[in-house]
């Protein structure tokens, strides 16, 4: 079936809300964090620690499953679901994002047809049209497909925003046109550049097209936090209220608050299992690198109070161990706990809207986030 | 507690033996083959998994704990248990091994009083003595230490064999001598290299220290497999029935049913957790390497009828395509495997041994096992 969203309830002094999408695979709330299995794994973590972490919805990228294992693979074993033996709801994006930011060299030839790249394994010319990308995430048969579009690079001088947002809107109306499966949802993607009538344009020309839910792509590419927030301020109020919205590649905990704050209804990125790989991790107080060596005798949790398996189980001092030993089991510690810091943080946020105590809580969080800050990865 | 050991029942046709080991985690059966967990985690898995594969006994490393995170901060810590947050039974290997097998360009002195040599992450000299490494293994406070050895390379001449066989026998009074653990056991290693005379004395000699167990060191390190099986044929008529008896460093299928067949109660070995990260399996016909071309449309278990979590949920086309894509999950999925199908291996020789059909066993198992063998890691 098609996913469906329904409003549960709006915040009274923003334009956050509370919603549940029904999906193939179970209701789940909204705002909600979704983490990322770019290759049909969220990096090292099991499908059972998924399910612990209350995680719903989940991510994998076409291009990358266009790539590996290749999409006849998938679809001959019956699907990403059956692949990944994943009972959970999918959504796949539509491989335009990796195009722009992993093709081979950075070269790309984007026409009007496509886009002309190289592999990023190999070198291999690869071209992708819309067309392809809905035909690939038709066989992968995930919940949610995504629009092909183009990701603006920030800065674009006005014209070539302009150029690709136009095109990015024929490309969405290509994509819509060929896509052949009943039991996905397409989403379309807003994009414009952080150019206000653009951002509306794409907004209200892709919202003409009737697709099942809408996200803002072309957002944390390199622009300030207030141009960013000025980009979702621009698309919100051209976004139907009875369609999830989704806020692409976020995954900063206040950049989740503020967009929670402007009415965004999904999140996902890499940074929680990215950052877990450098050693750093989430806390009340900021990120911390657990390789500090004020760490070596620290036997306390990451977090106290935190819900996670690896806060109920294990030391800074073990998990420090692990990462500084190159030991697998220390990257999946530290991304269970940032998975579960981030989806625990769309569960408070929920909790907030029924009370309408976000502002409260953003102004609390904020406080003490921006407290201590030991590292970026 | 010192562990004690119960023998059970002695097979008809063989030396075999069933027992058990009763430590301060509970008790245990023997034949058993205990994981290895070089860094304070068997590569990969958590503790949880260590459970579902019914494992009893881990390894852990004294010399790579002494390095990394050193043996203050796990001191500090209470023990490696409380570190690990492990409650199960650990041995620690005595770092003889791995002085041997590791220490920067393999270059070492060894003196009467102990061996120099230089660590393998930062090229530190270090200097390790029988007293030092019973120290840091009563620190550790794991259940079963090991004496400090020499691993006599394979080939080594007569002279040299003698002489070390004989320093490893003053090392193991040394040893003793300075142990200091009441709740820790210590066991003693027969070397001897691959002559009879100087085997059966070390055995003989090391037998008199009276430890709490007896260990075969030195096999394994390049000889042949009917020179391996001398090696213990040599020692084990020399061992008393009352403890238990540890093959070092074994984990070859075939080498652990010719070890039970000749009376051998325990095994460890990284070989499992080591292959998986190559991309190999365990089956009953020989190891097979998944990345195999011949495996990208499989959508069958690694091995039918297995009881692992890994076999029960996902397909060779799977962790395949996690393989190849360097997914921490695939190596994961291959531990857990691997491990389950050794553990359930000595499950089922402690069947046959109750029921004296040990040879027909192995005859059976040698014939399918030794039919593919796609790889080698």
């Amino acid at each position: 079936m098609k996913i469906k969203y329904d409003l549960i309830k709006k915040e009274k002094n923003t334009n956050a809300r509370c919603g549940i999408i029904h999906t193939n695979y179970g209701s789940y709330e909204t705002p909600m964090f979704m983490p990322v299995g770019t290759q049909a794994t969220v990096k090292t973590l099991s499908k059972e620690e998924l399910k612990d972490l209350n995680s719903a919805i989940i991510l994998s990228n076409t291009y990358h499953l266009w790539l590996r294992p290749g999409v006849d693979v998938i679809n001959k074993c019956g699907g990403l679901h059956s692949f990944m033996n994943f009972d959970g709801p999918i959504l796949t994006d539509s491989g335009g994002f990796q195009v722009f930011s992993l093709a081979k060299n950075k070269k790309k030839d984007i026409t009007e047809e496509g886009v002309h790249f190289k592999s990023h394994i190999d070198g291999t010319p690869l071209f992708l049209t819309p067309e392809l990308s809905i035909e690939i995430q038709n066989k992968l048969d995930s919940d949610i497909a995504m629009s092909f579009d183009e990701c603006i690079p920030y800065p674009a001088d006005y014209e070539y925003a302009k150029n690709s947002t136009l095109r990015t809107l024929r490309w969405a109306k290509r994509g819509k046109d060929v896509f052949n499966n009943e039991r996905q949802s397409l989403f379309g993607i807003v994009q414009g550049g952080e150019y206000e009538d653009l951002r509306r344009l794409s907004a209200i020309e892709t919202v003409k097209m009737d697709f099942d839910g809408y996200a803002i792509g072309g957002t944390s590419v390199g622009e300030d936090k207030t141009t960013m927030y000025k980009m979702i301020d621009y698309v919100m109020p051209h976004l139907p209220e009875n369609k999830p919205r989704y806020l692409m590649g976020v995954g900063d905990p206040i950049d989740i608050i503020e967009g929670v704050i402007r009415g965004i209804d999904m999140f996902d990125c890499v940074l929680p299992t990215r950052i877990a790989r450098h050693g750093n991790a989430f806390t009340n107080k900021g990120k911390i690198n657990i390789k500090n060596a004020k760490y070596k005798y620290d036997f306390t949790p990451i977090l106290d109070n935190c819900d996670c398996y690896t806060c109920k189980n294990y030391t800074k001092a073990y998990i420090r161990h692990l990462i500084v030993a190159n030991e697998a089991l220390g990257q999946r510690l530290l991304s269970i706990h940032n998975v579960r810091f981030l989806i625990r943080l769309t569960e408070d946020l929920r909790e907030c809207i029924k009370n309408n105590t976000l502002l409260e809580y953003k102004e609390n969080f904020i406080k003490n986030y921006r407290g201590e800050n030991e590292s970026s990865n």
